[in-house]
């Protein structure tokens, strides 16, 4: 598949995972945005071996707390992000990665998971469904 | 100060509420983007509280897990967050706030907390200061 993806070398993956403050459970919220819209996609977590393969990769992947492993994002679904940026904040303790989404980064099917807001008297959705979830999740 | 503040009724401050899932912490990750340029500009944590005063004023506050007390942000550097959006991600448990910030999120004086790029070999200041840290925070 032709994207954006590309590798950092070990020297970086060494700086970050020794910049970057894991909690307790050794996890970091990661922030998903699209590079180029600016897009807030998703948040999600990575651990140590997270980070180190999304820099080692080019394609970004996080740690599932559901089911305690690895997250190859799109890796059922197709719907993979490319990292064009790897970001830490001044604390070091929150991760943003801008990417090059492909199609839908939400379940739902939608482009981004922030697709509920809170506006007049409730909550609205915002967002239409682009990609049947079933088609992302063949049974 | 003139900015975009907008209070939100109580029937949309109880919707939230209730649709939030917090952790066991009680608390939820709300991240923070200019609602003009897209920048990603901090992430912090906020409690139900620091919900329905966001809600209810229209001046982002969140919850400091060093302080253990709201955080009313700009109330000490007068780097305020007006709230133009509140969004909430499809597991109820993320919050993406829209705002437009006075001045810069960073208590380093920068614009953005994301100011570290992983890059080559390692990790690179990508933003300058743009307010004294020790004028945001005078002695």
């Amino acid at each position: 598949m032709a994207d954006r993806a590309t590798t950092r070398p070990q020297s970086a993956i060494d700086a970050a995972l020794a910049a970057i403050t894991f909690d307790a459970r050794g996890l970091v919220p990661a922030i998903a945005q699209q590079h180029d819209s600016g897009e807030v996609l998703m948040m999600a977590w990575m651990n140590r071996d997270a980070v180190a393969e999304t820099l080692r990769t080019g394609r970004v992947c996080y740690f599932s707390r559901s089911r305690d492993a690895l997250w190859r994002k799109g890796e059922s679904s197709g719907q993979t992000q490319a990292l064009v940026d790897f970001r830490i904040d001044c604390d070091n303790d929150t991760v943003l990665v801008l990417v090059d989404q492909i199609g839908v980064a939400c379940h739902t099917g939608r482009r981004s998971c922030f697709f509920s807001a809170v506006r007049d008297g409730g909550i609205e959705t915002i967002a239409e469904v682009e990609i049947d979830p079933d088609k992302l999740y063949p049974k």
